[in-house]
């Protein structure tokens, strides 16, 4: 049986890319369809029972001696984001497949089924929709998945059909074990392992999640012949907003994030008061209570400032996504391997979405995050050093072990 | 010989446009050469000498009886901004054309010349240059003028020729009188004569303007992974900059006025908190000095953040304009006219640019405004009554009586 190393998988995937000086690696191109053979290569190679389902989901599986329906399961995506770092997702699947097949080299055949699933999806990068990899699994697709278009025009249902037929000329079509629990490791994607001098993040949730859209009305005028005090500014009555909401969530304290991430100024000229702005507002905490208490507050500003200025204060929400918490038995046990391998751990909730939300809708989880370098993702700056990945990989297959054998 | 109005000339006029369903007069395009043309069979029409100029300003001339080279001169400008109101600019022909017909027609020729000049271009909207119709006259064309490319890629020097050359079919070349002293009646383009129920505005100068453009780089980070107290926003550091800025005109107080008209935030995704953020400051007042302290301020205050968060916040002055200041003893005649004639009158100065700013290089100047509409301009809903324009133009018709005859 062949061996392989966590690093080496990450670097052979990350050749597989769309574009020349960069990495881009969107679900179903040509790129991607070379990284999951690869993988699935890679696992028959390494004596696993190797499946394509029909989303374009590599399964690679050990079949443990108890004949139970259900797996261990492991997993993370394949695809990326445009302009990638080498690490996100790809390195779930990586320690994946290197600790089972090195648990079934050390200790032979599990008691319980091990799957590990790289899955076709998860950014969203392509097409308008994410997860659909782990969304196929738990049999919850969107209904109108099919025909959802890339900018190119090119429907879902296509460019699957073109890349996953391709995936089944040399590996087998098969479907996921039923899931007994779910567990995937994840770069941090954010500074807090690297600033805190930890090896691993137990993540006991990933949060809740809120954004808006504010539309401010001023009264676009001339910037020389309209007196201070006789102006409707819009950008002026924004920046009072921001600063004030900037102040509410300082109020409510960390671990809440609160971002202005995008603005827009209308008509954004230098010599003209601006008549409209609209920003973004990005809200996230595992409690939508404390979401909640943000938002209520938002609201009282903005009714005051309305009233203050006379200006038309306007408050979209356009995501509202429930915190989804991961199984504290799981994590317990992550931490206890942790502690007995004397390996420093921080618990934690993401940030981020993973696939393991979407696990999490019908089965027990655990997730696991090792350190990013200055917390910077979706960068080809992405970085996580060989002694952090394998030690991410040691504590998956401590994990695994004490699961499946 | 003919009458007519201040208000039919402008009606007229404003139905030149290259666009419709919108008012849109760009120097040399056919509306500008229909317009132009127009307003020069009109002055023979009214039994004025007419020529047209090299850059297509067209001179409508009263010869006096003194025999003197030089003229008292009235102009404004005969182009518009993209999707103008009717008044700007052209009201000051208009208002020059009808002032001089009537005093004619009522006393016969005056002592000495008269001269109202329509210029070919105030505004700047069609090439990267503005006032090229005065700096025409008083002799200072930039030295790269006929190279300028308007955004079809066509010069400067080519669009003048073929719109020029069409009105040299029908109306003399020649050359403006030498300029005695110049005269200009505008709309306000700003709230204050409107608020404070005056009738004419008696403009002592026209303010020093800086503009600048600032940066501030932060890091780009995930909204979800990277905690407050580890983000370097930029968004949110110009914030703090802008709100201080506000503060600080705001304790300098009026007249200056400060505005931040465009902003750009990259890379303006809701979900990544931002790297940079670019925006204008434009900063006016009659007296340098003021600006100085404004702009010393300022400088003292990005100090002070550029320490306090470690983020590097670039400033570049792209534009640095001194006052203009006009002739005060043609203001106080101003004043007193409108004192005899029971007119309410308002000193001040004026925040936007004229070609009153270009002849007062080379000439005594007197610049004269009416009440904007809520101060709105360069807008379809730009709007001054017929009364208002009427009175305008009375008191210019007896400024002009006092100068000429």
């Amino acid at each position: 049986m062949a061996t392989v190393s966590v690093s080496e998988i990450i670097e052979q995937v990350s050749r597989f890319t769309s574009m020349k000086e960069e990495i881009t690696r969107l679900v179903y191109e040509q790129s991607w369809v070379d990284a999951q053979r690869y993988i699935g290569t890679l696992g028959a190679k390494l004596g696993m029972n190797v499946a394509v389902d029909e989303m374009g989901t590599a399964i690679l599986s050990v079949r443990g001696s108890s004949e139970e329906k259900s797996a261990i399961t492991i997993g993370s995506h394949i695809d990326s984001v445009i302009n990638a770092g080498k690490y996100d997702g790809v390195y779930g699947v990586a320690a994946g497949i290197v600790a089972v097949s090195e648990l079934v080299r050390q200790y032979g055949q599990p008691r319980k089924n091990i799957q590990v699933l790289s899955f076709s999806e998860e950014e969203g990068s392509r097409f308008p929709m994410n997860f659909s990899g782990s969304r196929f699994v738990i049999n919850q697709v969107p209904e109108n998945m099919d025909e959802l278009k890339d900018n190119q025009g090119i429907t879902f249902s296509e460019a699957k059909q073109h890349a996953v037929s391709q995936l089944h000329e040399t590996l087998s079509k098969g479907q996921a074990y039923e899931v007994e629990n779910f567990t995937e490791i994840h770069i941090e994607q954010g500074p807090v392992l690297e600033n805190q001098k930890k090896q691993i993040g137990i993540v006991t949730g990933i949060v809740a999640q809120k954004r808006f859209s504010i539309t401010v009305n001023g009264q676009g005028n001339h910037a020389g012949t309209t007196p201070m005090s006789m102006r409707k500014d819009a950008l002026k009555q924004a920046m009072v907003l921001i600063g004030r909401l900037e102040e509410i969530a300082q109020e409510i304290g960390e671990p809440l994030v609160f971002t202005v991430g995008e603005m827009h100024v209308f008509p954004n000229v230098s010599n003209v008061i601006p008549s409209q702005v609209v920003f973004s507002i990005d809200i996230r905490h595992m409690d939508m209570n404390v979401l909640q208490l943000f938002e209520d507050r938002m609201l009282a500003q903005i009714r005051q400032q309305k009233q203050d200025r006379l200006m038309e204060i306007l408050v979209d929400c356009w995501l509202d996504e429930p915190a989804e918490k991961t199984n504290p038995e799981l994590s317990a046990l992550l931490d206890q391997i942790c502690k007995e391998k004397n390996i420093s751990s921080h618990v934690m909730s993401s940030g981020a979405g993973h696939d393991t939300q979407i696990m999490n809708l019908v089965a027990p989880t655990a997730l696991l995050f090792v350190p990013s370098r200055a917390g910077i993702s979706h960068s080809p700056l992405e970085y996580t050093s060989a002694e952090d990945l394998n030690t991410g990989k040691d504590v998956l297959k401590e994990f695994i072990y004490r699961l499946a054998y």
